[in-house]
């Protein structure tokens, strides 16, 4: 009964390190090498080996280490494997933080002022305040409905939108294809947090960018599939958008050249909003193991049809 | 009974306009227009004119335009004449998101990942969690007070500092020149929102920075007179703070080649952290003239023997 991690090496012996003193049954291989492939119950991977059905005979469970699968070919995993997503309540507070942050810079009109800096420029804008600066959040899970409880004190209309209905008290809710359009009418600053799926890529398009209000921003943590990079930097030229915050893009590292780099009215991050903490996250895919073990229903398990 | 504003022309053609609206018992005459100076009773300004006392005889009440009194000569207002800040919700809303959103930057490492845009480098650092940013407020009043209800949820060990000993739940308080030191020393981003008076200013310098622990930021949104801009420089370049939000010096406008408009440590914003609404001032000030016609107290009246 062992377990093998295949993703980022520096964080796996911190892995190792937790998972020796608090699991001692659990012998633990950092890929590639795994010990005796038929004694692996549990991967721990960012993406798993290709042949990972055969490799592993006796596989129990997949662990994302991540909380998206989107990086993951679900159809290369077979299909009575459960595939679970990490979901690690430092890496939610660590978005939520990241989405405050943004929202709050871009409310505060940060971008304009840091051009002011570069400028020499002591010029001030006049304070909207929050009552009239409408947020609005795709994607309402648990990172979603997190960012929306931060948001919550400051006093921003808020209004957020999911592929099925949901309901949260305060919060104007839309839903689906039909809802998307009246979803971004309102919306002042749009952050992104949709988990990324057949449906979902592309979304951030010239098309969405021109029904958000003149003026909008854009808080981008989902995934680089999720934005059309120069749909972005033309609506940001055109004066349409007023800035950006965006944490991720479609190919990471971003390139040399890569017009994010340089854009006044972009603040690029090298995909922090969240990061899985190895502290923590070993700590709950240990909770999930033993979870397992008892028999109970595992925390995180990913819908196959959905996607996520 | 006449109303005399001397301050922003711009800011003041919206509160003639609110006062005509909901106070046409009270005429508002703009500096230097004046009216009858034996009618005005009251005076709302930024600094009053030199000769108070002679000018207005039958002035009853000074109101400050601003949270603070710092700017005003108050040896200057005759004794008798009761001096009032502003205590303006949305001025207090716009100071906590500014103070929270400095905070999250700090926390967040936005300053280094600004840096490594502008070098086009991909690079992270792994977040540090809230529980282990301890956050320092200096001053509890209702600024203070209002930045910690915003800081709250976000998990960071917070602490206050303030004058006289105050007691708030959850927050670790010191007090006076005995409880600086050890407040400096468990403070990894410091918020500098005490009043300025003889005792503050300059409170923000060489010392204070040796006693923070290393990497600690600075958001300061005091007053410029708090901070000795060299100091803050040179703890900047020696390594020992990580950066700095700062929204008032000590000449305003920065003059071209202040040390701060180009230092890749410091975000410089000018004087926007809070800023008096003439939509919500105007009333607060005629919600407190109506107090003062009723012979009720006044909300916001300053204690001339503290200074604020």
């Amino acid at each position: 009964m062992t377990v093998v991690y295949k993703s980022d090496p520096v964080r796996g012996r911190e892995w190792a390190a937790i998972l020796a003193e608090h699991a001692p049954d659990l012998p633990f291989h950092m890929w590639p090498e795994t010990g005796d492939p038929a004694a692996v119950r549990y991967l721990v991977a960012w993406q798993p080996p290709a042949d990972i059905g055969t490799l592993f005979p006796n596989l129990e469970v997949m662990f994302s280490v991540a909380a998206g699968v989107d990086q993951l070919d679900l159809s290369a995993v077979p299909a009575h494997l459960p595939v679970v997503r990490m979901v690690d309540p430092n890496l939610i507070a660590s978005m939520a933080e990241y989405v405050v942050m943004g929202v709050l810079m871009l409310h505060r009109d940060l971008l304009d002022y840091l051009q002011f800096q570069r400028d020499g420029r002591w010029q001030e804008i006049r304070v909207t305040t929050a009552a009239r600066r409408r947020v609005g959040i795709m994607g309402l899970g648990s990172l979603g409905t997190a960012a929306i409880e931060r948001l919550r004190p400051f006093g921003f209309p808020l209004a957020g939108w999911s592929r099925s209905p949901k309901a949260i008290a305060g919060v104007e809710c839309f839903a689906g294809e039909e809802g998307f359009h009246a979803f971004l009418a309102r919306t002042d600053i749009l952050v992104c947090l949709v988990p990324l799926t057949p449906e979902t890529r592309g979304i951030l398009n010239a098309e969405t960018f021109a029904r958000l209000p003149a003026g909008a921003g854009l808080v981008q943590v989902g995934r680089g599939g999720h934005l059309v990079d120069a749909d972005l930097v033309a609506a940001l030229d055109s004066d349409h958008l007023r800035g950006a915050i965006v944490d991720v893009v479609s190919t990471e590292p971003a390139p040399p050249g890569h017009p994010f780099w340089n854009h006044p009215k972009i603040v690029l991050t090298p995909h922090v909003a969240s990061m899985t903490q190895p502290q923590t996250a070993a700590h709950v895919f240990l909770d999930n193991v033993r979870r397992h073990q008892r028999g109970e229903p595992l925390l995180g398990t990913v819908d196959r049809g959905r996607g996520y």
